[in-house]
């Protein structure tokens, strides 16, 4: 089906291009940054969408949809609130084609049909949202909103690369109004937490959970709480943000609620988002140089059974057996595909499944059936087992739990390794040179020294780590007392 | 929480709006055209979602996702076969703002980021999936593609209405390539049988599977499919629609493919939708001038328990047996909410459920404790009745299943009686100044004729329904020779 990838070693980047367009994820489309996401890269998606959503819905969030566009005026009120946001994005000015008069078969933009007020694609919905709820907020009764939103947003990015930034990415996007700080505090820190469960009990990937300096911060954020991930080449990825808006988005649009003693207060806000980002980080902690790997808990399919065979009734006789085994496995849960595809040989098979990270291949021949066995392999570790039909079930069950949790071990063994403390500016540079992943330094607290640091380095600090013990240093560049380290790196 | 509904007989068209809005479902937004589907709304939509989902699944499907953005140059190609393709819709030119010079605070769009190519945010994604699918197809051994995207789609309506007529709303596409064309004529037909399914086994609504006439068929479409389904007020509405497609994309965006006899050939398509305009049916059919009636298969909460209480103790001990109650329902399925909000008084709770159409409601006070009793009301009739705790399970399953089919039945019924057969132009707009529904004729097959009735009466033709015999007689309008009744309606 395709040649080999190109190794990691060799160019770490046109590997993960060439891997995910190989295994079939996504692929550039005829729109200048935005992708195509493939069938085989949807169903991982939508393994993610699914257990996230049961992880929203069990703590009282509901989904909701808002408008696609946003207004400008809406955007300059929440403008006041975040000078820094991002005004990269794509713009409506008219509604209407028409037949171009000058080139026949060809259309034109009706210059009539010019909006009075332009719509922006939203890059993201605070504004929308906000200006919804003044709406639907009047007293405490009505708090808190817990809403969340699965939607397309657009961002209109210079350099876009698949999943890991293309102009529109498709995202769920959480924005609750609470009565008081603390709920809003505690809600921001509580869809951080589950982000990072989400991150290392289905994704397999270890997170650390921070929060954000100003300069890194969302803009219209008083605490960003993010998770950071590390990959493979040594650079960092924000894997979730969850922010504590506080009263900028209730002010920016005027939502006030009567609390219980009967005053009028600005309701207090968080918003929280995980993107199709999340198919980069799972590409770039797990996979090898033949292809994908993926944990169990996000397969498509978890098991494939292929069947080799040269004649019509070989053929039949393994399909009656797999029909068997796949039903069983259905039993317990496990997705099991059967790949009895007639135009493609076992070998092109091997090296399809195997591109695309099946987590257990079992593979069954005419001597498999006489001898009531099958040929077990690990996607992962790239290990096969002859197994009895009889513990096959059992087997494929153990093996499945094993192997999310060893994946999960190997990305933590690796990051742990790639975790380096530092106290030398010298050192520091050193080891970014070595790709060497994460550095624990200390940091004086201002932005003036982590401009200078990412200025000499195109280090930033990824986050203060919320699980940070107070250690009395000083700062790694200038010197200056510090209270804490803080984590470093190169980041996607 | 809120004050009567406008009723149905005085005003069909308020009361459909005014319910929308009261029972939460949607409103609009700050963005002309677009609505805001609010959570309520959204868990009716999500349930639809889910089982149309997993009957595309059943039937071979694999979810993907395609860019927002169709560039005009692939409008143009697509334009060739359609010229009657709409043109209104939204137009992005330039991508960025910036800070206006003029105006302090406001923000202007940068008329230096104007594109090269304006992009079109997509009204339907033929255009952009037919181009991408150029890319995927060499041999007959890539076919069939059977791909669906679940996706927000903008069409620039002049007049819009919550549900049935937004500027942006939310659709499933499915989009398939073939090598033959039985082979995707086949498809088109499943797929309509598939929405009809839905609609009268989910929905509870009857619908007529049939094909448009020429006139009214998708512009690319060789033969357009629809289910039609007929509202309170006598008015018809297209429920969803499955188009053959022919060869018609394949040839404008050239997609060719090997046979097994090594010819190329160009690939057979279709396509078919259903959107966010279901929630408008579903509400047309079932609901009444209290409010919403949902059918048990699409409700959010399918039973909903209010306490009657003077005390907290009482509360306590209601809210003990309540827990017990639901869980028992789950273990059966079955989805039931206790209201246990201290804010509000079971008066209210009452008519916010009833306005919800929650389809079963459970009333348990003091008194009920001690006769191991509960009041258990139906949404759908209004009926109520006292049933021991021991009998409550059994009974709510039954009763649950009891008003899917009767909601089904009742609103058979009604489109029965509303189905008049007319063999003259007087009788036809007397029967369609009563809103007595559809009208079964005979045409005589011209689009002259269909126009001249529609001018004359706004009556469409429907479509020619699938199960139609051939009967000879006259046009209704014309005179002329007709072989089979087609179906009229004024619609939405």
């Amino acid at each position: 089906m395709s040649k080999n990838l190109t190794s990691r070693a060799d160019d770490y980047s046109k590997w993960y291009n060439e891997l995910v367009v190989k295994a079939d994820m996504a692929e550039n489309s005829a729109v200048r940054g935005c992708m195509v996401i493939k069938p085989y890269g949807y169903a991982i998606w939508e393994k993610m969408q699914a257990e996230l959503d049961r992880m929203f819905k069990e703590t009282g969030h509901q989904n909701a949809y808002f408008p696609l566009f946003v207004p400008k005026s809406l955007f300059e009120a929440e403008e006041k609130n975040a000078e820094g946001f991002a005004k990269e994005c794509a713009i409506v000015t008219h509604y209407r084609l028409q037949n171009d008069p000058d080139n026949p078969g060809k259309l034109r933009v009706d210059p009539e049909a010019k909006l009075e007020e332009e719509l922006i694609v939203r890059p993201t919905s605070e504004a929308i949202i906000w200006s919804t709820y003044k709406g639907w907020i009047q007293s405490y009764r009505d708090l808190p909103i817990l809403v969340n939103q699965w939607a397309n947003v657009v961002r209109w990015e210079m350099r876009t690369r698949l999943f890991l930034r293309t102009t529109e990415f498709l995202w769920q996007e959480g924005h609750t109004a609470h009565a008081t700080k603390q709920e809003a505090i505690a809600e921001a820190e509580l869809m951080n937490d589950i982000y990072a469960e989400f991150a290392e009990n289905f994704m397999a990937i270890p997170v650390i959970k921070g929060i954000k300096t100003e300069s890194e911060r969302f803009a219209g954020a008083i605490e960003t709480y993010c998770i950071e991930a590390l990959m493979q080449d040594g650079k960092a990825l924000q894997a979730g943000t969850s922010h504590f808006l506080g009263q900028n988005f209730a002010k920016a649009f005027d939502v006030k609620f009567t609390n219980k003693e009967g005053q009028l207060e600005y309701v207090w806000a968080t918003s929280w988002g995980v993107s199709t980002r999340l198919m980069g980080a799972l590409i770039m902690t797990h996979s090898d140089d033949k292809g994908l790997v993926l944990p169990p808990n996000l397969a498509p399919s978890q098991v494939v059974i292929v069947p080799i065979y040269k004649n019509e009734e070989q053929l039949e006789l393994i399909t009656e057996k797999a029909n068997g085994i796949i039903k069983g496995l259905k039993l317990k849960g496990i997705s099991c595909k059967f790949d009895g595809r007639t135009t493609h040989r076992p070998g092109a098979k091997f090296a399809q499944h195997e591109l695309q990270g099946v987590p257990l291949r079992v593979a069954i021949g005419p001597k498999d059936l006489e001898n009531n066995t099958a040929e077990l392999a690990r996607r992962d570790n790239l290990t096969k087992q002859i197994i009895g039909f009889d513990d096959l079930e059992r087997t494929v069950e153990t093996l499945l739990t094993t192997i999310q949790e060893e994946l999960f071990t190997k990305a933590l063994n690796f990051r742990d390794s790639h975790m380096t403390k530092v106290d030398d500016f010298e050192e520091f540079k050193k080891v970014l040179d070595k790709k060497t992943g994460f550095i624990s330094a200390h940091w004086d607290g201002t932005a003036e020294t982590e401009q200078k640091i990412k200025d000499a380095t195109k280090a930033t600090i990824r986050c203060i780590p919320m699980d940070a013990k107070e250690e009395l240093g000083t700062c790694v560049f200038s010197g200056k007392p510090s209270k804490q380290r803080v984590l470093f790196a190169k980041a996607y």
